[in-house]
């Protein structure tokens, strides 16, 4: 294979800006040759605007039957990534999932059996892990200059969503929709990057969920987590979408020093000697230990959703790494149901977390949902999102 | 009376620091007539190291009965301010008491009806609140400036300790000497000013200390608490004494803007319309308020512990208003309370809080202390701390 043609499932918001670049030829050795999308208005509006090589599909059976793809983007609502991907798997075809993977563990694990029957590759869309930043301050961490972790805070409050904004998905902040609110929609970037960056999860976690408080809808809008780890390390999230101006603040303390990315730069203080050694050593009142303010080279500029898919074609064409495996869309995804165990059951949540228990808590809230929200699913314009 | 004598109870760091800048004059209408220290080795220093003028006693009652002080600072390990307070209230002395006033809200409730009982002037020592940064945020704050409050972040891990700092007083860092860690000793100012820039104190409240985590002390050297507030807003408070280099960000958002303090400058975000009212009106995806950076005039230096006693002889002298009223005592104080009680219950603190409850616990915690710290105490420099 020299070229792998791609179709994407589901055609909304992402999956536009998707569609977009493939067809404008912007992902080498790759091109868009279906779509699909169960809306028939969404159907007729693609026939119109897509290029005329790219054959459009509204039969999800005539879609994997075509033989026209050999992978396919996964753009749906987050209930149906796992069984789209199944199903994809099971024809024999690459897969590389929106985030987040599934709405619940089980789910992705399923998926990651699938892939791993089928032998494809399988990738999931954390397209911020290209990020240049987020990259050096992983870099920094796992060659140990931080030294031993102590603290992460994300303060992450810049998702502003409006009233109008849930209302133009029938499926957006539902439990059964969506499964969730802004920590499955708009924070399993920074939920994945909490632990990819420093390599580890919490041993438990007690959250502090608010529903519906800013906006008329029945998930979490607001969000405040404080987890454990084995270190002894403590880590806090905060996120919502209900404030304007918002914050993208992340502090990582070690005990060797202290990395801030804040306004899209990245401060790093240096000890001199760690912590440890210093308070070993030093007998005098108030002193602290000698801090370096250092100036660290940020290389290479954020290559985004166009990244993450052209590393997917290098992977399926020459079995390049992935930036972000399939398994890793396991991880995230846990940090974030883990938030809405701990709030429901008023308590702390171990992990690993039980997944039987978040699926039938789950399945409660998707049968006492009182949503009664307008089907209306228009595709914004998600420039200048992520 | 045209000259307050003042009297310094307990010459230790901060009581040293006082006595200082009283015998330098730099004080109006007051002067430095006695100390007293039940030290024998401090009170040989402070003879040696005072003006004459200043009388050293190392004999309470002979203190009290001098005749020589019309008002009181008590700077002594945190659990006898009360008893002194009390005291110097009942021989008609006025008070300003070092932070925390003291170790347990009932406490301070003895002091401020003693205080009421006497007529005379009660201040606490809340020297950050002349500090003209935190001063603008509470008057935006009370202003309306920033609309409703709904979330305050304080991020306060700037307070590096060494182990030889704790050995350095007998009293540091236990139970029954100080009645806590880096709440009772290092953080008073914040809790305080939390409160007094707000105007709120919460409905709530859910904390995680982790007693000698970092030091080998018996205390809290590591606290994360999340606060909840009758009108929605939340609040996240984190402090340590084990970081370097530490942080110390407070980040207030209301739903007509936001403030930031950092690095010792205000940033202050303010949106055109209320957020309520734009998402009201407005109808697309992924809009947010029109938001405006705007340079807030800081007008005034932070006159710092000088400025408290300054404005204490003022209050006696011409009745002038007290900056830090003896009632604020216990608001703070409360705080940093719940987080303790929330984390020996692992659970949540309702607001007021279970004083007798509180009081209890403490009892336990300081009958099972295994402290066998020195009782070493000598002066530290206090330069550069508050």
């Amino acid at each position: 294979m020299h070229q792998v043609r791609i179709g994407i499932i589901g055609v909304g918001s992402m999956g536009n800006s998707h569609a977009k670049y493939l067809q404008a030829n912007e992902i080498k050795d790759a091109s868009l040759t279906a779509v699909l999308d169960n809306s028939e208005e969404k159907v007729k509006w693609l026939k119109e605007n897509l290029k005329e090589s790219v054959k459009v599909f509204s039969d999800e059976d005539a879609f994997f039957e075509s033989g026209l793809v050999d992978a396919v983007i996964i753009a749906t609502p987050h209930y149906d990534h796992a069984s789209l991907a199944i199903k994809a798997f099971e024809y024999g075809l690459h897969v590389l999932s929106e985030k987040p993977a599934g709405v619940y563990t089980k789910q992705v694990r399923e998926m990651n059996e699938a892939a791993e029957k089928s032998g494809k590759v399988f990738s999931i869309m954390y397209n911020q892990r290209t990020n240049p930043l987020y990259q050096k301050v992983r870099d920094l961490i796992q060659a140990g200059e931080l030294g031993e972790i102590r603290r992460i805070n994300w303060l992450i409050t810049n998702w502003y969503r409006s009233q109008s904004y849930y209302d133009s998905g029938g499926w957006r902040a539902t439990w059964s929709g969506e499964g969730g609110g802004v920590l499955i929609n708009q924070c399993p970037h920074q939920l994945d990057l909490w632990q990819w960056m420093t390599g580890m999860m919490p041993t438990r976690m007690r959250a502090f969920c608010n529903f519906g408080k800013y906006r008329d809808i029945e998930v979490e809008d607001d969000v405040t987590a404080y987890a454990e780890y084995e270190n002894g390390a403590t880590g806090v999230f905060i996120t919502t979408t209900g404030e304007a101006p918002g914050t993208n603040r992340l502090e990582i303390t070690g005990d060797q020093g202290k990395v801030v990315i804040e306004n899209g730069e990245l401060d790093f203080w240096r000890l001199r000697v760690s912590e440890p050694q210093f308070n070993r050593e030093y007998k005098g009142g108030f002193g602290a230990p000698e801090c370096w303010k250092v100036d660290v080279p940020i290389s290479g500029a954020e290559t985004a959703h166009r990244g993450i898919t052209q590393n997917f074609v290098h992977a399926i064409l020459e079995g390049a790494s992935l930036i972000a495996h399939g398994e890793e869309g396991i991880k995230g995804l846990m940090l974030s149901n883990a938030m809405h165990l701990s709030t429901w059951t008023d308590d702390w949540v171990e992990f690993p977390l039980d997944e039987n228990l978040y699926y039938e808590l789950l399945q409660e809230k998707i049968a006492s949902s009182t949503s009664d929200k307008c089907t209306k699913s228009i595709p914004l314009n998600v420039e200048g999102t992520h």
